[in-house]
């Protein structure tokens, strides 16, 4: 019988063309999936994922729903972990924790919330140490006036404003439980949780704070920017680099009892 | 007249063969100095540093003196900073600070206190985010037992035992004023700060109270090991990817008016 996985995955996004299988180059679902071909015989592999990550968008929790197909021989799910590990090598994509999937779970359309994390590295040299994974802007930015911006798109909203226009999802209307913004150093941290979030939301809200953090805009500038319904009138989109999917939240965690 | 600078450096050292220039592979010092030659207008460029870190060994505040001779032009701190940057692309080193050095001051001699941070990820999966940051150790290590062991090598104490053959200091006293051992989920972060350290005795460190972790050996064998002083009655050295110069120590900070 067709056995069904929940993955918690981990990993840099630097050259990789997203979570999705692209005509060219290399994604996230093409490693996993090449990798779980080796163990289902001829069968084929499905996955389904939590959060379809963007070129160069980093994942510290990504979820995924994993079907191995009938052919496969049977395998717990630490040494599923522990193979797929092996045979992503050298990739910088890792099976953190494995469970049997519960019935009924997906790793989509079971998941109540995303965490996202989002770091600015505001100074004026380049990055070394945080190469690939920050935005780097070589001036000061203002932090507190940012997290006044953001306070104005917490709630329920339509967010057509912080959409992109290859958006798929029915409806621009979004719940944002957080969007904290706070300096740590010489990065600004925003973190942002939903229980989903539209295509492309998170950078277009950090690009459109960073207008804020560079006095260019009033904080309720992002309030007017929201109302308007409009792409045009929120700021652009920030590069994906500083940007990790922090987590996904289910009503039950499927990996409680698994090892890591 | 030749000017002297002092330089706060972040540098990844992954790839590189250390801050020394060796004979064959790429060095900090090498980067920096190419750099700083074309300002020199031919002629010759002189660095001393604080902390000579190891091939592979990362560095987010490392201090260098640099002195420009007689034939270079004169130039402001932040133009160096700019401009040392500007050349040393794409390497992962930069300029975080440019000042000019105050009288007599010396990057090494001048300096009373380093401190280094090293962190040991202790998780099944291999590191995707950290990968060439962390020394990856596949099974849980017990962080507190760590932290006592690491209790018995506080104060002065002849570290011959944490001390690499090729080691080219004169004594092997030291005083280690803090090696503090503590859990960061699944990472054991180690901070240690000393006047000086003798080559390899934070890797050296690192690699016997890993030990400890481990449950092989009890904490007091920690001091039994130190009472040796005996290089093979330590741990094994731990790999240099983990290991970061997070500090160096002046008694005036020569940074205090420099622009970041």
């Amino acid at each position: 019988m067709a056995a069904g996985f929940a993955l918690l995955i981990e990993y840099d996004g630097t050259g990789l063309v997203g979570w999705q299988r692209q005509a060219a180059g290399l994604s996230v679902q093409q490693v996993l999936e090449d990798a779980a071909a080796r163990l289902a015989n001829g069968g084929t592999v499905a996955t389904i994922v939590a959060g379809r990550t963007d070129a160069g968008v980093h994942a510290a929790g990504q979820v995924a729903s994993l079907t191995l197909p009938d052919e496969a021989p049977p395998i717990a799910p630490d040494r599923l972990r522990d193979a797929l590990n092996f045979h992503m090598k050298p990739h910088r994509i890792v099976v953190l924790r494995a469970a049997a999937a519960p019935d009924g779970w997906n790793a989509r359309f079971s998941a109540v919330g995303r965490a996202y994390r989002y770091v600015i590295l505001d100074r004026r040299a380049r990055p070394a140490l945080l190469a690939g994974r920050v935005w780097h802007v070589p001036h000061r930015l203002d932090a507190e006036l940012m997290a006044e911006g953001a306070a104005h798109l917490l709630g329920r909203h339509d967010f057509t404003s912080f959409r992109a226009a290859a958006c798929q999802a029915d409806s621009p209307l979004r719940t944002l439980d957080r969007l904290d913004v706070r300096r740590e150093g010489d990065c600004v941290v925003i973190e942002a949780a939903a229980r989903s979030f539209l295509h492309h939301q998170v950078r277009n809200m950090v690009g459109t704070l960073k207008l804020v953090g560079d006095h260019r805009w009033p904080p309720e500038a992002v309030a007017a920017s929201l109302a308007a319904r409009d792409r045009a009138a929120a700021g652009p989109t920030a590069p994906p680099e500083g940007l990790t999917l922090e987590s996904v939240l289910y009503p039950d965690d499927p990996f409680t009892d698994a090892a890591g």
